[in-house]
């Protein structure tokens, strides 16, 4: 199988929104009119972002879906995207695999693919998307207030902590195991829920590389401090997977665990009930973890509300 | 040096045309109205695309010009690019000669960058470039016609020489090696002829796998054939590096070459003459090496218009 067949095979399908897809020197797009875009790019690695045995199909999607995760961060609608692809070999099977993973997640949410690469060699996927917000409506890290409550979605911490068990620090129950794994390998981007967050959410980044890191980003760019509550994070220790962890670790996984793709916003408290209509028109649950401050600092809030230090790190490819 | 230093410090750069650049989860772009958007992605991996003793700002360089070639080959004017970049270890050295390289063709050509990403892994470098034209000008694969003149810029084959050269298959005198090497390593795009070719070519294509390889993708588009006629080809054996060679080895680069990045394009007789003001526009020199048929296949023709067979070759990433 050479190159043209494996992407003729594998990968070219009939164009839909674009005026021209796969098969030229470049796609050609007509965006749509008061509209901004929005772009995003990442690249997994094998052996650094996923291991070698994992599932073609879970791996395909993933490589969308922290893509996705990007646009969901910004309010933005998917749009397209392009996929470049080292590969060591033209095997069929991991091919079929990865691509009905990709187009199952592409297809779900309208995102289209419209051009890329494909060349030998070690194991790379990068994509870059594109979605689209009208005009303004983008929403970005740089507009927390100082009183803006802190939200985040759904539940945090499995990936990390699958990630844990695979390393052998943690013995999980088969069970917790599987559902744990499935979250870091398959993760499900926010996607209608940033959109239901235009105009309601003040600053958003989405957990890729862990709660207090990425958070840390919205108060740099907004010049902002937090505080979170630590009681308000239990909840989040109490669902999905990680209820029969021992507390620390638990906290740990939600406070520094990545690769879930949750975001984390800040809305003003006159927006809460608006921020709950958004939770609820997307299907996505969010719990209010604390708030924005004029302190320039981050501070976790123990019991009785007192600040304890900590340790916490996010990740860095070369920290 | 962490990763967002490294960003920091070697890629990010105040936001010119984009609304938002590096540092949030998405960058956010407003599209110029009327105009329809142009995508390319290419990958290069250490090994396969280039040695590893090439010189990193000549690799920042190729990097971005062979995309920028894929915008020249739709006729689509620069606009922004997206850089995931798979490196080893954070070389201060290497990462600054890389972005030098990177920047001067991007800051020449109006190209912004306005994000992507950065890991860990084996080195590998995805870009995905943006460009635009008024609704309805880009020039495409599919247009040509029986009947047009093909032309193709500049000289070819010079890459291949040096790629024959590195491989010890031929020995060149210095002068002529360092200069094919410079092409192989530092190639132009030929983004103002491209532009230049707006409403004038009925089919364009950049030539990166070589002259016949990439003729023929034009001419399946367009369901037509070619006859190139070698005669025509010879003054193109006579310019950059290939004077020296003996024929046979000269006719392979020219035709099947890849690597450098020229032009080939189809244009109606009738516009001959806005071919080469075209040409004089963007100061890059086009020969015409033959004509459109509809004969749907690709013939050589010999000394006298007599066809002759080849087995020449376009590359193939998994052939």
């Amino acid at each position: 199988m050479g190159e043209f067949d494996l992407i003729e095979r594998f990968f070219k399908r009939p164009a839909q929104r674009a005026d021209v897809g796969i098969g030229d020197d470049c796609a050609v797009w007509t965006p749509r009119s008061g509209h901004q875009l929005a772009f995003s790019a990442d690249m997994l690695v094998e052996g650094r972002h996923f291991l070698s045995t994992v599932n073609p199909k879970f791996l395909g999607h993933k490589s969308l879906a922290v893509n996705l995760s990007d646009l969901a961060a910004c309010g933005a609608t998917p749009q397209a995207f392009l996929l470049s692809l080292s590969l060591p070999r033209a095997d069929e099977a991991w091919l079929s695999g990865f691509s009905e993973g990709l187009f199952q997640l592409s297809e779900l949410h309208g995102c289209e693919l419209i051009g890329g690469d494909t060349t030998q060699g070690p194991l790379n996927i990068a994509i870059t998307v594109m979605g689209d917000t009208p005009q303004g409506q983008s929403i970005l890290r740089r507009g927390a207030q100082a009183g803006d409550d802190l939200y985040v979605s759904g539940h945090l911490g499995d990936a990390r902590l699958a990630l844990e068990a695979f390393q052998g620090n943690v013995s999980l129950p088969q069970a917790v195991f599987d559902s744990a794994r499935r979250r870091m390998e398959c993760p499900t981007p926010r996607v209608a829920l940033g959109q239901a967050l235009r105009g309601i959410a003040n600053a958003m980044a989405d957990i890729s590389d862990g709660l207090l890191g990425d958070l840390g980003h919205i108060l740099k760019a907004s010049q902002v401090g937090a505080e979170i509550d630590t009681s308000a994070v239990i909840p989040l220790m109490q669902t999905g997977t990680l209820w029969s962890c021992p507390h620390d670790l638990a906290l740990t996984c939600v406070l520094s665990g990545g690769d879930d793709y949750e975001l984390v916003f800040c809305a003003s408290p006159l927006a809460a009930s608006q921020v709950q209509l958004a939770a609820k028109s997307s299907g996505t649950p969010v719990t209010r973890i604390g708030r924005v401050t004029d302190s320039q600092r981050l501070v976790l809030l123990g019991v009785g509300g007192l600040p304890i230090t900590t340790s916490f790190q996010s990740f860095d490819h070369f920290a």
